[in-house]
Parts: C-alpha cells; sequence; structure tokens
C-alpha cells in the first residue's frame, strides 16, 4: 500500500462535520468511502490535519490514507473525485507521503477564515457561508482587541467544554481582523487551536465591534481563564480551514 | 402610490431567470409577490434594468416598483425582505424614485463578471457559481483578444438568436481578463448588451485562452457579423450582473 497526502475543498453545509457519525454524512465518509472503490471494497482509514465541525467549510484541508501501489498522483486525484460525486468535496492535489509522515501532528501552521456579513439584510450570495450580523461593526476596535490575544497563553476562557486536548495553553500567531464592503473578516493562524477556539474568538471579537466590550475587557477575559467571561460561540457557517503548513511542503510532487 | 428603486442581490441557481415563466420560479415573480403582500394583494408590477437568465447571479441588479404611500426606505427594504424568505433574494436598499426614473433606459453602465474556475477537479466552494474549465487558460492572451473588442462594433457574431435588441450594435467600454490561482475572470462594461453577449464573449475568450483561437482571430470573428464564427455561449452560473450605473445615483437616500 502507498500512503497518500490529499489536499482538500468542501463546502461543509451539508455534512455532520469531517468525523465520521451515525447522525448523518460526514466528509470523512464520503472520502474513506470513495477510497474503498480503489481497494476493492476493503474500508480505508484516514487521518486528517483538523477535524472541522458540521456547516464549516474548507479551501485547504489535509488528509492522509493508503491505496494499492502503482497508482499515480493524478489517478488518485481524480478517481477519488469520480467517486465522491457529487458530494461537495473534492481533492485539489495529491501526493505520496514521506515514511511516517502524519497530517495532524506534523503540523506546524493552521490558518482559518471567519467571516462576517454585516449588513441589514439576510445573505443571498453567501448564505451558509458567513455570519450575518446586522449592527454595524467596528473592525478597528476589533482589531485592536485581537492584538491583545496574539502570543501564547492558556486560552480556557476560549476553550469548548468539549474540548480534549491535555493543555489549554495555545500560541496565537496571528490574529486580525479586516473589512471589505459589508465584509468583515477574521484571520487566525496557529500551530494548533483548541476547539471551537476560532468561533469563541469570532464570537468574542463580535461584541467589541458592536461596542458591548471594549478592546482592553478580551485582555481580562483570557486572563480569568473562565468560559463564562468570554462572548458566545459564533456559528459554524462563517469558519473556513484555509490551509495547513508543515516542515516540508507534502504536495511537491502532486498530482 | 409611491415609486420604489431596489437595489437587488440573488443567487440566480434556483430560478428560472429575473422573468416571470410558466416553466418555474423566477426572481420577478419572488419580489413582486413578496410586493403584494405590501399592497393588501394587489398585484404588483416590476421594471428591471437587466433580465438576467436562469442561474445567472445578482449582486447589483437594479428594479422599480410602486407601494402604497407613507412607508419609510427602510421598512420597504425589510418588509420585502422578510415576504421573500425563504428564497435567496434580498433587497440592499430601497430609496423613493424620481418621477418617470427607468431602471432599464435611464442605466448608462452595466458591468458584469464572468467567472471561470481553471483547474482539473470540479468546484466544491463554488458549484453554481464559476464555469468549470480544466485546460489552463492563457489569460495573458485572453486579455489582448478582449482588447480587439473594446469600442463601437456591430457585435452580431455575439448575439444570441432570440435577441430582441433593435440594432447589434454596441459599445464596449470594458473587457478586462484577471487571474487570481485557479479563477480567471472577465470583467465587461457597457451602456448595455445584447442578449448573451457576455457568455457569448466568455465562450470565445476561454477558447483564445485554451490557445484553440489566437487573440487576433476574434478580431476576424467580430468583423464576420455571423454567430457560427464565435465560441458557444459560455454557461450562465459564470455570470454575475455586478452593478447598474445612473447618470444621478438612485440610492443616495436610501434605506
Amino acid at each position: 500500500m502507498t500512503a497518500w497526502a490529499l489536499l482538500l475543498e468542501y463546502d461543509g453545509t451539508p455534512f455532520v462535520g469531517w468525523q465520521r457519525q451515525d447522525t448523518g454524512l460526514s466528509v470523512q465518509a464520503v472520502l474513506e468511502d470513495a477510497a474503498s472503490r480503489l481497494t476493492g471494497g476493503a474500508a480505508v482509514a484516514s487521518t486528517v490535519a483538523g477535524r472541522t465541525d458540521a456547516g464549516v467549510h474548507a479551501e485547504g484541508q489535509v488528509a492522509l490514507l493508503a491505496l494499492p501501489d502503482h497508482l499515480r498522483a493524478g489517478q488518485v486525484r481524480d478517481a477519488l473525485n469520480f467517486h465522491m460525486r457529487p458530494h461537495p468535496v473534492v481533492v485539489l492535489r495529491a501526493a505520496p507521503a514521506a515514511p511516517g509522515w502524519n497530517p495532524r501532528f506534523d503540523a506546524v501552521v493552521r490558518r482559518y477564515r471567519y467571516r462576517i456579513l454585516n449588513r441589514r439584510p439576510r445573505p443571498a450570495l453567501l448564505l451558509g457561508r458567513a455570519w450575518h450580523v446586522e449592527r454595524r461593526l467596528d473592525e478597528h476596535a476589533m482589531a485592536e482587541a485581537a492584538r491583545l490575544l496574539l502570543g501564547r497563553h492558556d486560552f480556557t476562557s476560549f476553550r469548548a467544554s468539549a474540548c480534549q486536548a491535555k493543555s489549554p495553553v495555545r500560541t496565537l500567531d496571528q490574529l486580525d481582523v479586516t473589512r471589505g464592503g459589508d465584509l468583515v473578516e477574521v484571520w487566525a493562524g496557529a500551530r494548533s487551536f483548541l476547539h471551537h477556539q476560532v468561533r469563541n474568538l469570532a464570537g468574542t471579537l463580535k461584541l467589541v465591534g458592536e461596542g458591548r466590550l471594549r478592546p482592553g475587557d478580551v485582555a481580562r477575559i483570557l486572563a480569568a481563564r473562565d468560559r463564562g467571561q468570554a462572548g458566545p460561540t459564533a456559528p459554524p457557517e462563517g469558519l473556513c480551514l484555509l490551509g495547513v503548513a508543515y516542515p516540508a511542503d507534502p504536495f511537491t510532487a502532486s498530482g
């Protein structure tokens, strides 16, 4: 068998999330079921860089799975894409993985974008792709608050109660807030994130943007190490996993 | 009654197009049926800047309709948006129209974007929002060909056979081709367009991008005034009406 690194794009709207669940269709099931068509029906197990929640999108998810030898990269990509039809999941690139390479544990940067449509009318073209916030957001106040969260901290205040990570300490390398017209976007980058961390950060920055918190309040909330102090979890549809970086690009020889 | 100018956004995917038809749901029907909820049930007739085809999107369509007096702009916008739920159509702005103003005949610029996803894997996040073209396009050759089409010409070669315009002569003020990653975009601007003109231009520029036509061939095709010489009509899902301009902005006092 050959281990393949896969770069994936998906629209998270119709899925229960990355991970297989009894409650509905997952991205993992779509991928693994397609892969099993290339093994003569034998089950295929995949590992992934980030297990996105229901409704969360990906432009650059990274996964690993093993397929029978003698397939070329272009064949792996095209065959998986064929068998994943009509689900909105595609393999953008496939490349043979280095021995022992793991898409989750070897990742050194994960980048997310959280998108807010900040206007009175509900979304039409961005339906399912952005959080609709009606009250005018002050993106400068949000950016000021975001800067206070950069660096290595105990992020307990922004961690889901269901989070299974051993430590609540993470190093936030990027947290920028930009506006283009009615679109306010939060750009987050870190080696790894806690469960719901980006959505909890976005939910709190939104309160700052609305003027319900001052930027400095966010430093106090961080220091409190208390989930009850921070804002609510922003809804999943605004979130997109943009990409994952590794010490060596796994897709240099990709199809 | 008060005449209202409306700025509209819609996802064209589920519609038979702007215009009412027996074959399915139109954007016009969704808008007019919502408006009739504000007239006590009396039918409302709208006029529009550009009658988009089935599957074509709009970020800035402009329409006109009359409603009972004494509504404020914000009420018109919010009430229409409420009654158009759950269809992917929204009023972005509403403003009282100047006497005699007509969204179609008073328009001086219409701007469209034609989007091509230029990669081997099918679209996931841009499904229904872009034309999927697998062969690598040379956007520089496309831009060179596009420049040859600028100005006032007889566009018979790029006109649908069903086009009802009296004259095939139009003045193309903008036709740019840009690339960002896998996304190739054609930007078109003119006072008015013939039926299918942007999609026929996009379909021909795509052949130039693939190397099946040289840029100079496009000047020959234009001069031939023969629809059979040009490329096929590009599919509707790549097209979006970005905006319509008027000598005086109808939305300066909008809600």
